[in-house]
């Protein structure tokens, strides 16, 4: 078997709470935990790209999923390092085959907004249609529940600081439900890019995977979901006309609104399996 | 009195929220309601600027909000025309004087993110030297229940259809509080966007105002409370490390947690008057 490449990656994590002291409407003083949030400028051989706000717990994973998803870097073969220095706050990312057209890619770029963070909407739109989600896949509702479970269960930085967004990747094979990444960051972009870069450093294939976010389910919450080839999409929260539009037009399953054991299936049911004593 | 000089402005709102029917975890169908999600290009003198993500309620506002928070225009009086269609998804804006160095503005854009909408934080940093808030301005405990009380009870798209923000500025003079103006939309930078559009217009000083989110206090949430001259910031959510810095350093007073009768200062507990049983 041909030995995997892997770039050279620094792994500066910063920690992600900072303790403060606030005081109540009562006058009691109280030191609460409050999520980090740090600029980093990510430069693309020595050209600067984009400042990214992000909570640090991730970087050089958010940097690659940045880079994936901005159609920035096609391979991750040609990815020679990724070192990030939080003196500079930057992060610089070296690649073995220059890219020629790295001016004009980044020139023309659209930034969309909604809480989104600097894509080409147009190139995305356009790739809708190479978009292929495994039409055979199937969910029941037992692996449903386990997941929100999970989710639930997991400790996680915003039961302890709020204001930050999770993002996370289950595997499901024959109802065994397995938890592969969690990311949270400040904003539910930046948590969905670091997801796509673990993804991307692993080679995973979308395929079995189920893919869970505390935040809405935006269009370009979707458009992420489907470029990363994941078939189900699951919210917390709720969904927005144009995510749903686009499930629809890619055949993504749509789950939102999951709590305890309710969800609310907007799209592509017919790929979710419903207990018996329900149907 | 001179006279007070208006741009031309369309009145192009979409219809907010749209029906769709879903199954639940029962597989018994039902009918809700959902917030619409539009693209809008803005284009500057016929140059292409951005493609934000909005709900559509106050596309006008947002591109005025848009344009000043960006310093892309100086003043309201250079704008001559913001013309919103959603036939083309486009908002076309026309200035009297046009700008030499809009080519030179917008190429040096550094895309900001955490939730972010493609700001130059570099500028943003620069501008809090500039930023003045009055000292001397008071927010009594009785005046910050009722803005909360009047927010639980205001209409809201949220209510009806969840995964919006919402952004709110009240007027506060003798301890009489006033809604001034209230915004929803799909992405929390867009409401704030959108309420220093309707400032804009109305020429308001920020001095005796409070800004309401229900979304988190992340850097640039600040940075643009502090932009609008606005001296209190109240969240229903929480505020970040960098928010938090902000705030400090620019000398806003921040409010979190905000929710019936309960409130945390993270900052700014000089501008506070507690109620006497209280302290």
């Amino acid at each position: 078997m041909p030995e995997i490449y892997f770039p050279h990656l620094t792994n500066n994590s910063l920690p992600v709470t900072h303790e403060v002291e606030v005081m109540d409407e009562k006058g009691r003083k109280q030191t609460i935990s409050i999520p980090g949030e740090r600029s980093l400028t990510i430069y693309l051989d020595k050209k600067e790209i984009v400042t990214l706000m992000t909570l640090g717990a991730a970087p050089e994973a958010l940097v690659l999923g940045y880079l994936k998803n901005q159609n920035l870097i096609d391979t991750i073969e040609n990815i020679e390092s990724i070192q990030v220095d939080w003196e500079t706050d930057s992060a610089a990312v070296r690649t073995i085959v220059k890219k020629n057209d790295i001016e004009a890619l980044t020139s023309k770029r659209v930034v969309t907004s909604g809480c989104g963070q600097g894509t080409m909407f147009g190139e995305f739109m356009a790739d809708l249609d190479r978009i292929q989600l495994p039409t055979d896949a199937r969910l029941n509702q037992v692996a449903i529940n386990q997941i929100i479970e999970k989710i639930r269960q997991h400790p996680s930085i915003y039961k302890q600081a709020g204001s930050v967004h999770a993002c996370a990747v289950f595997e499901v094979i024959d109802n065994n439900v397995e938890l592969l990444y969690f990311i949270e960051d400040v904003g539910r972009h930046n948590a969905v890019d670091a997801i796509t870069g673990l993804m991307w450093l692993d080679r995973k294939d979308g395929r079995n995977l189920v893919f869970y976010t505390t935040g809405r389910l935006t269009s370009e919450m979707v458009i992420k979901g489907g470029q990363m080839g994941i078939p189900f999409l699951m919210t917390r929260s709720g969904a927005t006309q144009m995510g749903l539009e686009l499930a629809k037009k890619i055949n993504l399953t749509l789950l939102a609104r999951c709590s305890g054991t309710h969800f609310l299936i907007y799209e592509g049911q017919d790929r979710i399996q419903l207990q018996q004593e329900n149907t």
